[in-house]
């Protein structure tokens, strides 16, 4: 293969692409060139320069530009894939189309779900694609009943996954474990540390004494801060800052300040973090992102090597990718100005993969490993008595707390007078507060809990996921009634996944998720759809949440304060201890 | 150790060392920070921020700074270790007073002498001392007797040394053995490439096509510009330049006015390629090129990131040097101002290295192999009648070719009419027409071939050296009378190598270099004066060269035009091929 290049170089053999004198970005000097040709053999680009018609034959294809724009693909430093709830070739069909070409993906969710196995499978299923994905070996979770680290695969497994040629790091390790030296945690970046890879951090709230430490330890990104000075903190301790703009937050707006300050840039980074469905369709990726920079006055050039060679150069990619240079992959993007991120075309592994927005290449197509499309483990089906909740009175009132919703990912606790009717608690439609109950369902255990929740809304029927996250992805269900609960459930046993929303036993709006119990095999557009109709169907039974997917899906999440929920109980973020339901 | 600096961060443990209230020049961000606290706990940076104090306890040696500057210590990316003539140890002496903390050192010249056992016992020779030293595994040298690639160390060997962790890539290739597809050299590059290591490149007059045809092979460096034009054409390929500025060549001063141009500086590295004695302790090292480089006016920052953390970026060493952070190797400079490269104080590993000019602590003693100890290998001693040549007629005129010095390394071809007398042609010493022999001396082949060379100057006596460039490091010997060249050669056989001048058989200078014949365990002060000596002896046995060592050694050269000499004959380094000492 390098023979060929060298030889195409020569004029001793022929391109099989050329792009024929454009303006060439060049992420590695800075600057942009005048007239500049580019020649691809296979999957790499074999000549670069002012004048490659020695490289034409009778069977190279010839892109002829006039003032139009020469950029390396972009690439998304950190994302989770699962955002979108749908499949990695679906992602694909948008994200080339916007100029994407890499993306380095998290894969704590899948170990979560499937273990080693599943992380081996998920090397296997983002291989081949017109589109390039790198993963990281998956981090540590929060443990149930409390926040503690929990392994999710041994350290034989990890040592094994960082070794794969395609895992460029450790995913994301939250910085109190690695401050609190947790032993597993210890072990594991010790482990990343001797192969070369990469630590990806997630130091958000760190400053100070405690951000030195955490850095201290190796760990080479972060992607949270939100305010300037976090982000010069974290620049200035010598580690690679992610600036976030995706579906999860939007940080570039308020970051974007350092336009003003005379600092290095190539440890800064543009990522998403991941899309959902409906803001990769509708807004875009990468090229949505890199665009809001340049419209937010960050110097274009500067901007497009925060998405290619920067994010290259920190996962020691920049030998393959990041850049437009001979001996590279041959990941190019046209544009039609350099203030304009929307390409006119698109070259991924050296070929057209796409053409004004229009998907030319099919991504490869992906089968699911078994223990992935049967990850919904009950015992048995549920009723509506497996929803009732125990009082330690007959009759009388009982003091309770309540998981009580600020914003679609902040809850904090309430606490509420309930009366006990024959020695249950009931939930009570007129004060909203209503039943909220997860339920393991990985390991045919069963284990359910019921607490109460006030601000979701809803005046009927249950809405019930099994999406939800950090922990094992359980089944959450929050409804106005417990029968509904217990139809929503047994909804997605039968679905194998999904979310349903039901009123009176019946189903009114049904996403299937039957791949590990958070991706859809619909297309993104009816994904979209789907989740366009949980809101107004969440609204129109009385809910006025902006996004009730979100706030269902993050209630048994341990990462937002203050009270959450697990099948173990309520918990209490801050001091990281299960609390009771009832108010000694 | 992880687990140390992260409880110095945050309090719990105290420091070694403490820096208390400099300005700290971040090459991660581009700044110059006020008042900066840097703690080190054992060789590494536990604490870098605006306030230690929490680090300091009874057994911290405090170091209080007022306006002073702190930077990271310097590292050469490309150099020689064999130009000083010296040993390891006493590099190091006059390398870490001057700020010099790290260097990636070639080993083609020892895999040359001494093959693979050579290079790695080399690797422990360079480990463990006050300074850190990483290595490049040797790439291949052009063979005898014509010049074609030729393996130092096979294929498996190669594989060997470069999985070693203190081997940063391969040592630099010339270009054109890469575009004519050298089978040997493309699988060096390929075992390379798969260790993810770097691939050093030599591409000096390669230009457009060629250039890119190297470019393209994976070839990720180059310090062979000597314009700006060349600097820009790498660049803009994508490679690390590395602008070089010691005893071999001295280019930052041309390449200097980069500095008017409005490119990304991070893939430009400062780099000695090699500094003699003399320079080192006239000049200085690295320190001498970064305080040149801000002399001419290259923005103090960039340039101390240029022999910073640019290097370590190109070489994936950033992880452990190259900036000061928290987690990195402590190797830290304390400069009077930004703008003087004069260190106060050098803190290397951890350690107060040197005060002020002066070393604090000792290089690592050194042993070096039996195999290096007896590396002047011949059959037997020689004979005046060694070094006759033979006419082809018995009597009349013969015309030879001659080499002509026309520079201290650049010669011509010259034809001259010699007489021939009794069926051999004699040196003529009124006309500046010497004998030039050179004899293998490692294989004990006593191999030796004899020419005639002009424009040395020599009136008497011979001058011989077992230190030469390229090839096998064969004795070459220049001389004015036959007696004297096989006695100069025999005294270096006796010396086990070495540079002897003597006159009628009797000795006028000596340099013992007795380590693989051509290192000195000698002080490098007594180094710089015997090669004084040298210099004016061969001055005042008539000789007009300015540096008649350095025009010696390059003789048996292949790396420098136009006709040179080995042990097999005369070569034509245009054309690679063996030229006849007789014209036909």
């Amino acid at each position: 293969m390098v023979r060929e290049l060298i030889r195409v170089a020569l004029g001793q053999q022929r391109a099989d692409l050329v792009i024929k004198g454009g303006m060439l970005v060049n992420v590695y000097s800075g600057e942009l060139l005048k007239d500049y040709w580019v020649a691809i053999k296979g999957e790499r680009i074999a000549y670069v320069g002012p004048d490659g018609n020695h490289t034409i034959g009778d069977n190279t294809e010839v892109i002829e530009l006039k003032e139009q724009v020469i950029a390396p693909g972009f690439i998304d430093g950190h994302m989770h894939l699962d955002c979108t709830l749908g499949t990695v070739e679906e992602f694909i069909r948008y994200a080339i189309p916007g100029g994407t070409t890499s993306a380095v993906v998290e894969t704590t969710d899948i170990a979560n779900i499937l273990g080693y196995e599943g992380v081996i499978s998920f090397l296997d299923i983002i291989k081949g694609h017109p589109m390039k994905f790198f993963a990281l070996a998956p981090s540590l979770m929060p443990s149930l009943p409390t926040i503690e680290a929990r392994p999710l695969i041994s350290q034989e497994e990890l040592e094994k996954i960082i070794a794969c040629p395609d895992i460029v790091g450790l995913g994301e390790t939250i910085w109190p474990f690695v401050t609190d030296e947790d032993p597993y945690v210890m072990d594991m970046l010790a482990t990343t540390h001797k192969h070369n890879k990469e630590l990806e951090g997630h130091s958000a709230g760190a400053k100070g004494n405690k951000l030195v430490a955490y850095v201290a330890s190796g760990i080479s990104s972060c992607h949270e801060p939100i305010k300037v000075n976090e982000l010069l903190e974290r620049l200035r301790l010598g580690i690679h800052v992610m600036i976030r703009e995706g579906s999860i937050r939007r940080d570039l707006e308020a970051l974007s300040q350092i336009k003003d300050l005379d600092i290095d840039y190539r440890r800064l980074i543009l990522v998403s973090d991941g899309v959902d469905a409906n803001d990769l369709l509708n807004l875009g990726y990468m090229e949505y992102i890199v665009q809001k920079a340049i419209d937010l006055g960050i110097n274009p050039i500067k901007a497009i090597q925060m998405a290619t060679l920067n994010v290259a150069e920190h996962f020691q990619l920049d030998k393959k990718i990041g850049g437009i240079a001979p001996g590279k992959e041959a990941d190019i993007i046209i544009l039609p100005d350099l203030r304009t991120i929307k390409p006119q075309l698109v070259i991924s592994r050296g070929k057209l993969a796409a053409k004004e927005g229009h998907l030319l290449l099919s991504p490869k197509k992906v089968s699911y490993p078994p223990s992935a499309l049967n990850s919904i483990r009950l015992p048995r089906h549920l009723e509506a008595q497996d929803f009732s909740i125990k009082s330690p009175v007959t009759t009388g009132e009982v003091k309770v707390r309540v998981i009580e919703v600020v914003s679609p990912v902040i809850t904090q606790e309430a606490q509420e007078l309930l009366p006990a009717i024959n020695g249950t608690l009931p939930l009570i439609v007129e004060r909203d507060i209503l039943k909220l109950s997860v339920i393991e369902r990985l390991d045919n255990t069963g284990r359910i809990f019921t607490g109460f929740i006030k601000g979701f809304g809803l005046k009927s029927g249950a809405f019930a996921s099994s999406y939800s996250w950090e922990s094992k992805s359980p089944l959450v269900v929050v409804g106005a009634d417990e029968a509904d609960m217990a139809w929503a459930i047994n909804r997605i046993i039968e679905l194998h996944g999904g979310l349903v929303i039901c009123q009176n036993q019946k189903s009114l709006v049904e996403l299937p998720l039957p791949i590990s119990g958070y991706l859809s095999s619909l297309p993104l557009k009816e994904i979209v759809s789907k989740l366009e109709a949980v809101k107004e169907t969440i609204r129109s039974m009385g809910s006025a949440l902006a996004n009730p997917f979100l706030t269902l899906q993050t209630l048994p999440g341990t990462i937002f304060p203050y009270l959450r929920i697990n099948e173990w109980g309520l918990i209490d973020i801050k001091s990281k201890t299960l609390v009771n339901l009832i108010v000694s």
